[in-house]
């Protein structure tokens, strides 16, 4: 920490003390250490100091200190994110909302939830579910992670390929914007005027501010659901029997790929009883009306039969629909049963490319004599490929590294994009030029120097190597004129 | 036009004459009278000039022209705009984008469309239907109006119910910004990395830039449609009924309901063979697979009885279908049968909130002493009361205007908004603080001002009175520095 920054620091300090309550100020450096990583621990900062907000109001006090003070700041909710955007700052502050948890309302007649941040995802679905509703996004880490935090990220899950990822389910959203000023972005209403800000700052992992409360669209529970295993001798048949189901006009509501890997990883770890010798699976989940759900398992088994599907299981109750799930969701943490280390990447690319994509990702693998496992999202082409590796051997970990970074090209050569679901944060700034034009860019920036010209929240994030703001345009409140200039009646 | 604007004009003209060819551009004062209104011809401006683009790079090269002498510009469609938005500018260009009319791409394995801006929305589901899809957003101009009209005013249309506004239905687009400069905004990936500035974009009618292509998503045709109409003893039953299938988990394609003033005009002009008596018609529209249309056919035959529809039938075959329809389709064009004038007004209420809004409506129609006829999606509140008046009647028009403004703010004292698809334009932009703080307004004109400093891009629509921007902020290239700040391996 250098003289002035550590001043700056030193003057927040005395001015948060006058603003919050003590039990929210956390300067202990050994306590500040557990705030040092989220879910990508390979990079590890302690914040210079940590907020425990317990409301809107002391996340505006916070924000407006740090802009008077210089001082940047990073949102944090549950800390489960995989990218690296919570990553604190080390001369900054680092915001935690997860004490702001209070679901205000469900209101299942308008099929709206109002919710703090630090709610945790899973816990809306639970207070609407007796009312026939749930909040449709689903991370893999729906049991901890938070709505803030989905929304900085806009996450995804498993079941976004029908229902979308979390910008869709939110209506309207409270936010201290960088200066501190609170301000409510969308409304309840459909196509509301003016801009769509709220588009814009779902996804915007923290670089646009901070949500302090959410108005969620809930989703009607579906009738019925299905889930069912379909077994192929590779990934190649399982890719194109993917295409030919949403080609048919069927949109599952999931539609999840193991490979041969994966597969064994799970069966090492939970003993799921995944078709034997297989070179893959499809996990796929119909949902709907009970007639409509009947008639598609129909045409999905059909589907699999015709693209080389070698056994097809339909699970009949919830407990042979959990044993399906049980492998899949298992997969991540099995890796570890064969592989030491791996990194967990995640990329898309056009669901039709995805034969070409995984072929091209196995010469890779042989190639580089780098294991890869794939276990994603097959229905909209996101992929999670699990690049294993042994730290401990001589340059494992750079060699894993470079396979990652080739998958990454391998998307965008393809159509695709260097993230699915996991955001940018601090791990893929890097990768941005590859896919964007410095124009594109400068665009996006045009915005971020828009709400933060100082550059102070969640510095380092999304963006390549700093770039600087010029003036901030301030809207400069004019005399009363016509709306319409120079209208005039024919 | 002061001495000022008129040198500026002459300035810009020899630019644009050494730049673009001469059958461009249209100063002659009569041509450019055909371009004064949009839909909205209440009101009218002769424009300064009148470019009719052949390029996108004529756009950027106008834009450009336009950015150096300070004059203002306007982007205009098919001109079907019903709020004023393409409404030009007397000191400025009217930009004419109807030229650009190729459909560059239909790639139905792929579900996209690229389409210039001038494509006609139709045009789309047209070169998609052979390949079994269609462009979903289905403003009821859809015949005419274009592709560029329909991003810059994120288009509705009675199927938006099920299957969303223009901006759900965009994947990314090719962009000219107010200072000339050619972006791409979005992503054909899902959760683009980056700012969702093609959020932004989508329904900022024209203050943003202009969008000279469109990478679209194309919806699979359903495989069943069944229409159906019911008739109830008053817009009351109507309302429940809306509510009851909704709440039943049935998400029709379309819930279009009409008034008894609704429906004698679409039978003065149509004789479209409604339910004789009715006080209210639904006209409902379900799609998906057979067997699933043909269980929710029985379900909202079943919501309808219970909520004392009088009659319900079920269309068996196209002409049936089109028969339903055409009472609907013609009924904004056939209130001019019972009404010499009208006013057609767009707001949004909470679909629960319906039966409240339409007796409220009811009062203060009789207290005023000025009819008014509903014809609207239901199913998502999207009203379009139609406000009936003879304009040679003394004070008819004010009394029609006030009692349309009565109406908007009535939506908005119901948590709805005072526009649903139509757009804020030239029309609207006085209700805006009516509905958002100065502080949301200004948030969003953050944005306006980081794009268009200067205020030259369709100034005067959506927001109130003029407000001008400080300094443009800059993105300003430093050198290179690590991408984490303070990073450090624990």
């Amino acid at each position: 920490m250098t003289q002035q920054t550590s001043q700056a620091m030193d003057d927040l300090l005395t001015d948060l003390r006058a603003a919050l309550p003590p039990h929210t100020l956390v300067t202990d450096p050994t306590e500040r250490d557990t705030y040092a990583c989220d879910g990508l621990a390979a990079y590890r900062v302690r914040p210079g100091l940590v907020v425990l907000v317990d409301t809107a109001e002391q996340v505006a006090a916070t924000v407006r200190a740090c802009a008077r003070h210089h001082v940047p700041f990073v949102a944090r909710g549950s800390g489960t994110g995989l990218s690296g955007g919570a990553l604190p700052h080390a001369d900054g502050v680092l915001v935690v909302t997860s004490r702001l948890r209070t679901l205000h309302e469900v209101r299942p007649q308008d099929q709206r939830a109002v919710a703090d941040p630090g709610v945790i995802n899973l816990q809306v679905s639970k207070a609407a579910n007796p009312h026939g509703y749930y909040f449709a996004p689903d991370p893999s880490s729906q049991q901890i992670c938070s709505i803030g935090g989905n929304v900085a990220e806009n996450s995804g899950g498993a079941h976004c390929l029908k229902y979308g990822f979390t910008a869709g389910h939110v209506l309207s959203l409270e936010v201290v914007t960088p200066d501190g000023e609170q301000v409510t972005l969308g409304t309840e209403a459909p196509d509301a005027p003016g801009y769509d800000l709220l588009g814009a700052f779902v996804g915007s992992e923290g670089t646009l501010g901070i949500a302090t409360r959410a108005t969620l669209r809930l989703t009607r529970m579906p009738e019925d659901v299905r889930t069912c295993l379909a077994g192929f001798a590779s990934t190649d048949e399982a890719g194109s029997a993917t295409s030919a189901i949403i080609a048919a006009g069927v949109v599952p509501a999931a539609i999840e790929i193991m490979d041969a890997l994966a597969i064994e990883a799970a069966e090492k770890a939970v003993s799921c009883g995944y078709p034997e010798g297989a070179g893959a699976v499809l996990v796929i989940e119909l949902d709907g009306p009970e007639v409509e759900v009947a008639h598609e398992l129909e045409r999905v088994r059909q589907l699999c039969d015709e693209h080389g599907c070698s056994e097809f299981r339909a699970a009949t109750d919830a407990a042979e629909r959990a044993e399906i799930w049980k492998g899949r969701k298992s997969a991540f943490a099995a890796v570890g049963r064969i592989s030491p280390d791996y990194i967990v990447q995640d990329g898309v690319v056009p669901r039709t490319s995805l034969p070409d994509v995984l072929r091209e990702m196995g010469r890779i693998s042989r190639e580089r004599g780098v294991r890869v496992a794939n276990v994603f999202h097959a229905g909209d082409g996101n992929l999670h490929p699990l690049v294993l590796f042994d730290a401990s051997q001589n340059g494992a970990t750079e060699r894993a590294e470079e396979v990652s970074g080739m998958i990454l090209d391998l998307c965008i050569e393809h159509g695709g994009s260097i993230t699915g679901e996991h955001g940018v944060g601090a791990d893929k700034a890097r990768y941005m030029p590859r896919m964007f034009s410095e124009e594109d860019l400068d665009t996006m920036q045009l915005v971020r120097c828009a709400f933060d010209p100082a550059h102070l929240a969640n510095p380092g994030k999304i963006y390549p190597t700093p770039r600087m703001c010029g003036e901030r345009p301030r809207v400069v409140h004019a005399a009363d004129e016509p709306v319409v200039a120079g209208a005039e009646v024919f």
